[in-house]
């Protein structure tokens, strides 16, 4: 069954949601607590917990813990995965040493640079290894999830190196368009897309 | 008239394909077209369009430079808004030197750290201050939207002095729930969330 992109970043949002009813000691919850607390419509919720099936129980609701499980392992969120970086300027170091990737059970397992003053160094625990390796490291190391940091001009060449190591999903924060084979998924991260919310909303209040 | 968020952030994909179309010299455009590069069904395309009020001709379409004028004016991306960045740790210099700020027509005007041996210095032509002067100079140079690439635990303190300096716009990068009053909107940017569809594709491919 195919869950869209849409419904799969919503549950992200219940699993944290989820995560706080648990931690209250809260063990049963129904859709519309969910949708309460995740800021979501209820219908909505109702449509997305139905990709789980059934398991919901009419008038008592959902096992918190059992959704929880489930949301993740939808998610993939119920194992950890391998991922690298590539470019280890501002964005690649903020990157390495952001916490929440740990939190949510990714390791780092490699990080990669052109610039020979970086290579061998450590940083946040992860020694930087020199581009060239970027195939034989990637896949001695089983990269699952490679993090392009570097200058748009070499974006498209590091991700073609992932791609040949048989990295299958690429998280682009180069500003520049990636062109990736089929059965391979790139996410693009662009930071302006997160301002437009905001532009709209002062442009409203000088009205 | 209250369009949902979810269609504003659809509205970016929009913009972007109206500028690809207006670079290839295609002036008329069917919603069927747009929807069709912007990779979003032609039924959402057309009711995100009805936004807009009928001005699309049946049969003939939409004046791409039209629409394209249109559709910034709903983003409020016609016009430059003031931008601070708050915290110059990777993250922050990396917010700095990002290019997609300047070429959305954001202006950088303010950095803000607590690190005396980044105060005074010069990073991407913004000069650093104090956060101690948050208050004062975010009024005096108009901010309109504040970026907050602090560590968590100083993240609500520095939104609350951007906040009194009548900041209404807010973009956390820390990792942590910050409050504000009515009238203050604030985006939490989270880059795990970016990372659940990669997960939930490769534990597709694990099937």
């Amino acid at each position: 069954m195919k869950i869209p992109d849409i419904a799969i970043s919503r549950m992200f949002y219940y699993l944290r949601s989820l995560k706080r009813i648990a931690n209250k000691g809260i063990t049963t919850i129904s859709s519309a607590d969910l949708a309460d607390d995740s800021g979501i419509t209820p219908s909505i919720v109702r449509k997305d917990l139905s990709y789980f099936g059934q398991f919901g129980k009419r008038g008592i609701g959902y096992n918190v813990m059992e959704l929880m499980d489930s949301v993740k392992q939808i998610l993939g969120l119920n194992k950890q995965w391998n991922m690298a970086i590539c470019g280890v300027g501002n964005l690649g170091s903020a990157l390495l040493s952001y916490k929440g990737f740990v939190d949510q059970g990714f390791k780092l397992v490699a990080a990669f640079d052109k610039d020979v003053n970086k290579v061998g160094k450590t940083y946040e625990n992860t020694r930087v290894l020199h581009s060239s390796h970027i195939l034989s490291e990637s896949r001695k190391r089983s990269v699952d999830i490679a993090a392009i940091a570097v200058p748009a001009s070499f974006a498209q060449e590091v991700v073609d190196l992932f791609i040949k190591a048989r990295v299958k999903t690429i998280l682009n924060f180069a500003p520049t368009k990636i062109s990736v084979p089929k059965g391979t998924k790139l996410k693009n991260v662009d930071l302006t897309n997160e301002l437009v919310g905001l532009t709209h909303f002062l442009s409203k209040l000088q009205k």
